[in-house]
């Protein structure tokens, strides 16, 4: 059986019916991926994804574990929350040991989109090649971008073209990838052949839509964090009752 | 002001409010925006559009012009139709002096989703040039592709990424792309470095869905033909009042 490897560009453009029994790798590049695997990576007990606010402060209001408040509405931390959406806060003198209940918008709605899945992890440029270990031998591999603000963000198709180029290379023509997938592979081996520039990576996040809400914000670090390709050996997985996100594969740090 | 190149992978991705009084590329490689070229490079007076055989048929009726139909459905001529939807059926013999009723489902979409545009033209391969310095002085370009089956199609994303690439390269760091168009040029330049292999843009072209839905039916030559780049300076525009396609410029063919 060829493996096939679907890229979705936004959850919108698939269904969860379409996941339903595959393994997804969810991809918010900018900034929610690279958060959640800094987060684990900084010892946080567990992650828990919810799409609004007030569900977050209920989850948190009756969690018994030692828990902190993360997340960001237009990229901004939300009031009375502990922490924002950016990386650097989640250390582990912020997170070590704690649960997290974690509000975005646009992360969340992809995970929302995977609940009939039967594997959902959590990929970044942060964790790319574990994450690509870690799925290579599931016969049907998903990459789901969540876009920004129900836009296409040119920083999670770049991914998800990276590690459907990884698993292709892995696979040889055993892969089978759709036209989504085509283009993101394209689209990345374009950066690779170092079209944007000296600055890599990073230059290549920079120009998206996401990237300059970032700058706006005053949050360009977040985009150089997010560039740092294998920082961590961490696999973030979903767990889907209860719903939670931990650390399935923990070597690094 | 800075020029503004905006894509849409698919129709769905945008809406008419979107579209309002912008230029619009619709863009449909395989095959309805090179068989529309073809047709007019062949001396059609005008194609009328429409979403519905039943609607093509009654328009055809009712027409005071030499009119013949043509269309598909799944790849295949409608029955009772004249033509079906391949570039090599609209040729002088066929369709010189006439009218054409044109019903595909992927274009027609396309099409109507720019009710509200200013000014629409197809766009194609084989009239890229043309289209390209038609459209070049324009403030605000959106590049709308109508993919396959509601599904994006990687030849309609390549056309775009051509495009946009085209654009920019004349207009300089004044054209401002969205993600898609970057997402897009990134594709199409990966196809540049020649990594499909020595068959070139036909064979870019015939990695996707559409083309082995046009291979399973015996239409490859089709695919050759779409990847004819330059073949024509037409370049066909749409009337909204009365809505038909006409060419706006013919100089070649």
């Amino acid at each position: 059986m060829p493996q096939t490897v679907n890229v979705h560009l936004l959850p919108s453009l698939t269904t969860r019916q379409q996941l339903a029994g595959k393994t997804v790798v969810v991809i918010d590049v900018l900034r929610a991926s690279t958060t959640i695997v800094h987060a684990l990576a900084a010892g946080a007990l567990d992650i828990v994804p919810c799409l609004e606010v007030d569900e977050a402060r209920e989850i948190a209001r009756h969690s018994e574990l030692p828990t902190v408040l993360g997340g960001e509405r237009e990229g901004l931390k939300i009031e009375g929350f502990d922490f924002g959406n950016s990386p650097l806060e989640y250390v582990p003198e912020n997170v070590a040991g704690k649960r997290i209940v974690f509000t975005t918008t646009n992360g969340t709605r992809a995970l929302l989109q995977c609940r009939l899945a039967r594997r959902v992890v959590i990929g970044a440029f942060v964790n790319f090649s574990t994450v690509c270990s870690s799925v290579s031998g599931e016969p049907a591999i998903d990459l789901l971008c969540a876009g920004t603000s129900k836009e296409i963000s040119h920083e999670d198709v770049l991914l998800a073209g990276a590690i459907a180029e990884q698993l292709q290379q892995t696979k040889g023509t055993d892969a089978v990838l759709n036209d989504q997938a085509l283009l993101a592979v394209g689209a990345w081996r374009s950066i690779q052949e170092g079209r944007t520039g000296p600055g890599g990576l990073a230059n290549a996040l920079a120009i998206s839509r996401g990237a300059r809400n970032l700058l706006a914000i005053g949050q360009q670090r977040d985009i150089e964090i997010a560039a740092r390709t294998d920082q961590f050996e961490i696999v973030p997985e979903l767990d889907l009752e209860p719903w939670k996100i931990r650390a399935a594969i923990d070597r690094g740090g």
